[in-house]
């Protein structure tokens, strides 16, 4: 296979493994710098345009998208949220990110920023292949790695590049090249999953309502006007199928019920589906030529919505340090990656966790962990200290405490 | 027994169970506003005073002693800290408490504490009985409660009262007066205990040290200019014959090297102990005219130094509850005592619960989480918003913010 005859054979400075966010905005970027990029996708566009994936960017990713030419969209289409709801104990608390630590949020969903991404490539000639199958990365121990794969045409194809990236996702097969008695994966699962709902049904919340229950969290988000997402904790195992809207709405309104009478505005479940998360990290983040980006070295749990952001400021690092090895520096400027950007990712990892536990009824919690809970929850929604701390870490930290 | 013949009867408006910090400051408050006590401890004075208990006192705290007249003695012997060290990483940080929320902590010996509050009882004519046993509290469901005990000459005496605070510890009797089907305990055991020792050995730091590495948390604590206090996790059933001099010096270094080169002074062991320890709380707080305070009704984890100053939180609250009580609004006013001092004691047991679990290395955890943990305190270190979330936990919440 390694050295099978191939139909086309190009060479490009970087090889791009997965046309996600992170690998569509890393040759975005090497491409304004004037560095070559081609970039491969098992997926069909229209596959990953149809995806329906949430999104609450942070205001320096925002500001990268306008910024960077990739697209000014967002600005239009998506929402500034200057703070978030939490309820817990039948009671509205609001955190105001930007009165407190001078940052919004932006809620527009990942496959809206994917979508800007694939238009901004076309538009500025990059080179992405869809629908790709049969990709192999080689040779990625020499300064000169090779990436075969089978066209959707069934045409054979060769890349010569001089590094690497893996930026194919959560399942990621480029981080597989790190050799097993090289690499260390760290991971926690969690013993509920997300229940998650697109709705047709006006707003219930003009901003994000994060709410814990003793039945379990609940997550109200916002689509469109009329469409809606929404999720609850439920078990991993659960089957769609047992859960009727009517079931669906109830379990909903009992856990964002409150003193306030807060009711969330139903409609018909448009999708619905049970969504599995993880704590992961790899490292390392770079074997040889070969170098990792995104969901492909870590996942967090989605409560802290720190998935995307992370992804975007991997690549930010990791283009400045491409740009630094092609530029002259060469390889040695590709050690200054993993270090600056797993300082963020182990942050975001336990920001992501410590939310994610602070919000769920996990099964079997303990009395003590339930009512210690909720003395945390207090803290940190009763007290500036406690609203600055989240909202820090909710809005992303700023690039100089990045290391 | 209850109704058997005594030596003497006495009658006081509050009897109180426990003559800690908790039960003689209470003691304190209502003596100022002219409210007669009775406070009783199995416990010699001497016993007391001759069990080393370290101690960080809150601002308010030490505030509170010399304001209300206890004794000033905290300005002179105490030591101002206005900030602590944190190591991990093999570095050292420090959190400016003083710079961060405006106030500092007092390291001075909770020993020392109970020796200023038995004296100001002396000097202020209050009544405190050492050394009693036998104690029973009776007829706690009515409004004339009654406490008996066996003075320490062996003559039987009977306290009526209107009240009785139960101020007796961590092993308390008074909390067994609120029947079984009507209260809650909440508690958790942690896999590990402190290893505690007094050593004679100059200052190692000006203020306190916690560290944390992969081999667990250390703590080290001053006490004089000669005496030390030092502590390191270990496991709750490790034995002290297990651990001589040259052992304990060698995993206590070790716990605290660093890249900076960081020592410890060392010298002769003069005491060592196993420390066990448990988050508990018991609700309800009061059961007719008994109420509880202090460690009687919550303990903490010593991690955070929460025990005293949530204890001497309680009895503030306490006083001004039942000075409203006996001064003509009746019982009602209790109804008060449990949420204002609940609130805080929760905050407390998850502020306590977090930095123990921050600062140690629970055997079999796991590399995420040893990971994570290491990405949480370079967030609660490296950034403004985590210093100030610490600072404020541990220098103590506003009273404002009690509720």
């Amino acid at each position: 296979m390694a050295d099978a005859p191939v139909d086309t054979v190009a060479s490009v400075p970087v090889a791009v493994v997965g046309a996600g966010p992170a690998g569509l905005m890393l040759a975005h970027r090497l491409g304004r710098a004037g560095v070559g990029t081609i970039v491969l996708d098992t997926r069909t566009r229209h596959e990953i345009e149809t995806t329906q994936r949430a999104g609450i960017l942070e205001a320096d990713v925002a500001r990268d998208l306008v910024e960077t030419g990739v697209s000014d969209r967002i600005l239009r289409e998506g929402h500034e949220h200057e703070g978030t709801g939490i309820r817990f104990g039948g009671r509205a608390h609001r955190i105001h990110f930007k009165a407190l630590v001078g940052e919004s949020v932006w809620l527009y969903p990942q496959t809206d920023v994917f979508i800007d991404l694939a238009d901004a490539r076309e538009r500025d000639g990059g080179t992405v292949h869809f629908g790709v199958r049969d990709t192999e990365v080689l040779d990625v121990t020499t300064d000169a790695p090779r990436v075969r794969y089978t066209a959707a045409d069934g045409s054979r194809h060769e890349i010569r590049a001089r590094y690497v990236v893996g930026a194919d996702g959560s399942r990621s097969m480029c981080r597989n090249l790190v050799p097993e008695d090289r690499r260390v994966r760290y991971g926690k699962e969690y013993p509920f999953a997300w229940f998650g709902i697109m709705a047709e049904a006006p707003r219930s919340a003009p901003e994000l309502v994060y709410a814990h229950s003793e039945h379990g969290f609940a997550l109200i988000s916002q689509r469109t006007e009329t469409v809606q997402r929404m999720y609850f904790q439920c078990d991993p195992d659960e089957s769609v199928d047992a859960w009727p809207d009517d079931r669906i709405w109830e379990t909903l309104q009992a856990r964002v019920a409150g003193e306030d009478g807060f009711r969330l505005a139903e409609g018909p479940v448009l999708e619905k589906s049970v969504l599995r998360f993880r704590s992961f990290v790899q490292e390392p983040m770079r074997w040889g030529s070969m170098v990792l980006a995104g969901d492909a070295a870590h996942t967090v749990p989605p409560t802290g919505a720190r998935g995307l952001n992370l992804a975007l400021h991997d690549v930010k690092v990791l283009a400045d340090v491409l740009l630094r090895a092609l530029g002259g520096e060469g390889e040695a400027a590709l050690d200054d990656y993993q270090p600056r950007a797993l300082r963020r990712i182990w942050r975001a990892q336990n920001f992501s966790h410590w939310l994610t536990e602070l919000l769920h009824t996990p099964p079997g919690a303990s009395p003590f962990d339930r009512r210690r809970r909720l003395g945390e929850l207090d803290n940190v929604v009763g007290t500036r200290a406690g609203r600055l701390y989240l909202s820090e870490q909710y809005t992303g930290w700023p690039v100089s405490a990045q290391g």
